[in-house]
């Protein structure tokens, strides 16, 4: 192992602790002490008995009082709040996947936005009956745009992309009702279902949150997923480094936060202008140095290798660095708190979309059309920012660890096609990876998901089952803020396969890979999606056949919630960490963690207690091995 | 007079109680007894500044604890939940008219649902530019509803129906950026927005509200209302009767509850058909009686007559009767407390919408396709169920009054016509009632509108204030369960004229109107955005010029708050008597009852003492006069 190794949680948290050091000194909050005046919850609220969907309200379900006035009892309430965390995730989700539709919508040969990766967008519209023959690119990409777009409010019929899964997915889908029609409706359905005097069983709200699930990760993430493909590039394999270690003091110091690349790919490619380096010179920098936040940062990092200064928990943390010249975010999972953060540093909080607005930013509003010249005013003004630094104030904590991130489902295969032998093998199939598998040298996979929570202690849960994980010879894929912890940890340097137990470790040996695959952001769970569905059609066994489960460990947001309904949907089981205010409701509970099995093939397992967890997850790889005769 | 008098709160409470005498024998539990299990209700909740939009928390604001964990204060928390208010109020009404407009795409000649007002398709047709000549009526409504249907999604452009107001309002919408997409857009960017990590600004969050208000407004309820026109027929002036004693005791009772007639209206066809009222006497009843609850009630009231049981809160009412033979149910504000209590006695209760599936009840899926036979089956299932009921729970409350209902804008004008000198005056206009209002012979305007609320005693906002302002000369329009309260008390028989001022007294008696004019359903509030487009037209004067105010004094519903912001950015003041749980941020109450005046003209006024409230309006509606000049 040389000199590797991995940085623990021990080591986050002396570096954390080290930057609130420096947050007191200027008065700064943090989250940590917000967890302490928040902390205990409303348990209403935790078992999700609270009910403020009419003003007759809020009603609360306790022995006492089991039902609202409505009548309503708790397995309503808690299917309604259920369905409606699915409804908030799925809007979120394909709002994102939206805006990429419309950045293709707006590309042009010498416009702001290109296409990158033409082939995929071929690929695309002949998947969907669109004519590409002698067309234009971007009259292609305009075409494809506008198709694209229309997922969201079509009139008829179901997503598109569903065509992709295998065909017995697909009639339990039809069979179950669970089809996604149009993104939007199904979001809109949603709400109507949970209205006052709508739905109350908990079968009929626990069903529609698996098809708003679907809509979002076989329609909007999708779409955002394989769009911003043709848009930045499909990711491969690159090189990068992660934790804030990343940060350059003698730099000017930009982080991208958020979700969405348009922007932040814009932000990149002027931080890389020449002159805006020979500005920051002259403004006393050595240089500019880009580096990003939970998702935006995972969407830059695997396209362009932008290093990756932390996940969900550690956005507080740049700031407090005293060395961020500009934190700049699009969408989703920005925490308020950076407004008045800032102010207690130089840094600059620029706010970019409609969609996020907030208290005491610049708000510079971001368009496709005025990109370009809105990216260049923003990385100026961080340039110009560099001089207001208080350097006893500065304070970047050096840890950082190398990883390799991009593993797109086309550099998956592509890494897979390096093992294979062309003269017999087909290439470009997941074969090998089947073949693996089915030998047992790999027992099975784990979808590592979602975000952080202080209900965990940062990172533990993510990093701590990775490795006794890999350990076990189960490869990891894992999107979003897990895949951050994983990179921040050290699991996916290469070297890291030294971890792994003897069969994991001689595959990433021979494929040259780590054995945590950096997938992408969280939209980019529908590349594992695609995954699985290629490994079944490679395999021949079914999706809920395969020894492959879902687990987000840490996760905090409602995309999560969707996330897993249409993880679960598609037949992976999915392990949560943290409970989804289900609690108070013995039949969610029940058909969330049992009875949807008889639906989709597939359910999820709660399990707070991490090591209990990683068994849980183990056990049901082996079962599914057991089952298979593997 | 003669023998016309208003029936009395106090005598409304009496036939309450003793009809909850009859629950008390079968152990029937009613929302009075969970009122009190309920209060007080949870002081986070009702101020707004209870977040559980994410599982980092529950987080609630208090001087201690003056942020969420992700660092969201009162304001962004109070905002973000009003916008998620709104959200589910115009997906809810919005979703109701998409039903609609798939009814009207499934019309056939020969079919279960039938084109009865073709002027009307034909004249939004010509609005909508497409090609009406010689075009058979079905294939014109097949076109025509999949455009309808296309507002909800379409990728690009506002609503189509937006078009109908006044150049200044449109103008308004433009500048303030709220003109409304494709309907379920906006439903989706709200819950993107107040997502955790989006939006937190207030202006932000209102101003998205108010967007997605006039999605529904100007959008979906309007949808909803103009295809039910054109499906069931546009409403014109017809009598009937309300109050528990519509009910016979002899007959077979059937009571529709809900919103969507595309139900009621097949439940009343199939309930007068011959050969269902020869097998309702074979099993012993003298015939069947159809009567409605809440908002499906207004639908069948005013194009069939069919009388109107009661309101929202009396819902329990009819099956505390002992003579109901069944409950049929579609959408919205369905007690689920029906279930249980319709087990105390014989009634069936009866689910029929995949949007409003509830336990305990009989789920009888309805479809444009099985509309018919599953009518049928249900009103022989009701015939059915007669000779099952215990004579010695029997006991309707003999109280009800008759109530002229029907008034559609349409209506309305052909109302006006009758006081128009054809020889002289254009016919088909406002201007007789623009001259009234000029003259000072009426005053102004009030639309009355919304639910009951346990939070103000039953009906007593909603018939106090009418008889206020009918004093004053002041005319109402009404909708929802605020006309019935209206109907209920008496205020709809032409006799109430008797209790105006002078003024409109005389008015009443020359257009053979009474003083409270039924305008339908909470969807049909669009038919009041439509009434004052055209005053506003036919007098020069803006919306928010006229001397016209909206009022919900007993609100309950997220209906009522999307309906609220489409009325206000309208530029109709609105006044509430229970407060939308915006109490805890003094920035978005700043906004809702102040702030916003400067963008759309007009805004909130939120005052829960009654009498001051109506005060406030005829205040308001005076110095808009003074402001006329008039």
């Amino acid at each position: 192992m040389g000199d590797f190794k991995l940085t623990t949680i021990e080591e986050f948290e002396a570096a954390t602790n080290r930057l609130l050091e420096t947050g007191a000194k200027v008065g700064a909050d943090a989250y940590q002490y917000r967890v302490k005046n928040q902390t205990p919850h409303c348990k209403f609220g935790e078992q999700g008995v609270c009910c403020r969907i009419c003003t007759m309200g809020p009603c609360r379900i306790t022995p006492k009082a089991p039902r609202g006035i409505c009548g309503c009892d708790a397995h309503g309430i808690v299917g309604r709040n259920y369905l409606r965390f699915t409804a908030g995730g799925a809007a979120t989700h394909s709002d994102h996947g939206r805006e990429i539709c419309h950045t293709l919508y707006c590309t042009a040969p010498d416009g702001n936005y290109k296409v990158k990766d033409p082939e995929k967008l071929i690929r695309i519209a002949k998947e969907w009956g669109v004519e590409t023959e002698g067309k234009d690119i971007y009259d292609l990409a305009h075409e494809v745009a506008v198709l694209a777009l229309g997922e969201y409010g079509k009139v008829f019929g179901h997503q598109n992309f569903i065509k992709r899964a295998p065909k017995h997915t697909q009639e339990i889908w039809a069979r179950e009702e669970i089809e996604p029609r149009a993104i939007d409706r199904e979001v809109s359905c949603a709400m109507h279902m949970t209205h006052m005097g709508c739905s109350s069983k908990p079968e009929a709200l626990i069903r529609q949150s698996l098809r708003a699930g679907l809509a979002d990760g076989w329609g909007g993430s999708m779409a955002g997923t394989e769009f911003s493909d043709v848009l930045f590039g499909t990711p491969m394999p690159i090189d990068t480094e992660a934790n804030l270690g990343v940060m350059v003091e003698e730099n000017v110091n930009i982080v991208v936060h958020g979700h969405d690349p348009s922007l932040s790919e814009m932000i990149c490619e002027y931080a890389d202008d020449p002159e805006m380096i020979a500005y920051a010179k002259e403004m006393g920098a050595k240089g500019i140095t880009v580096s990003g936040v939970c998702c935006t940062s995972n969407e830059v990092a695997m396209r362009r290798g932008i290093p990756m200064a932390g996940n969900f928990l550690q956005q507080e943390n740049v700031i407090l660095t005293g060395a961020c010249e500009a934190i700049v975010v699009d969408v989703q999972c920005i925490f308020p708190a950076i407004g008045p953060l800032a102010k207690c540093f130089h840094t600059k909080f620029v706010t970019t979309s409609p969609i996020a607005q907030m208290p005491e930013s610049d708000y510079i509003r971001f368009s496709p059309e005025n990109a370009g010249e809105n990216a260049k005013a923003i990385v100026k003004m961080a340039i110009e920012n560099f001089k207001n630094r208080k350097p006893e104030l500065v304070h970047i904590p050096q840890m950082k660890q190398k990883a390799t991130v991009g593993y797109s489902v086309e550099a998956i295969k592509k890494t897979l096609d390096t093992v294979t032998n062309s003269q017999v093998d087909i290439t470009g199939t997941l074969k090998p990876l089947v073949e693996c598998v089915k030998s047992g040298v790999i027992r099975g996979a784990v979808a590592m998901v979602g975000c952080n929570n202080p209900k965990v202690r940062p990172d533990t849960a993510h990093i701590g089952l990775m490795k006794k994980l890999i350990e076990n010879d189960i490869i990891i894929v894992a999107s979003g803020c897990s895949a951050q912890a994983a990179a921040k940890a050290g699991l996916m340097d290469k070297r890291a396969r030294d971890l792994c137990g003897a069969g994991l470790k001689r595959v990433c040996q021979l494929a040259d890979i780590p054995p945590v695959l950096h997938m992408g952001s969280c939209v980019d769970i529908s590349r594992m999606m695609i995954l699985v569905s290629d490994l079944s059609k490679d395999s021949g066994w079914n999706i809920s056949e395969l020894p492959v489960v879902g687990c987000a460990p840490e996760w905090m947001s409602e995309k999560a919630v969707s996330i897993g309904n249409y993880v679960v949907a598609t037949g992976l089981d999915t392990f949560l960490g943290v409970d989804p205010y289900a609690s108070g409701s013995s039949e969610v509970e029940g058909l969330l963690q049992g009875g949807i099995r008889d639906w989709v093939e597939a359910c999820y397992t709660v399990e707070t207690d991490i090591d209990k967890l990683v068994d849980k997850m183990i056990d049901r790889i082996e079962e599914k091995r057991t089952a298979l005769g593997i």
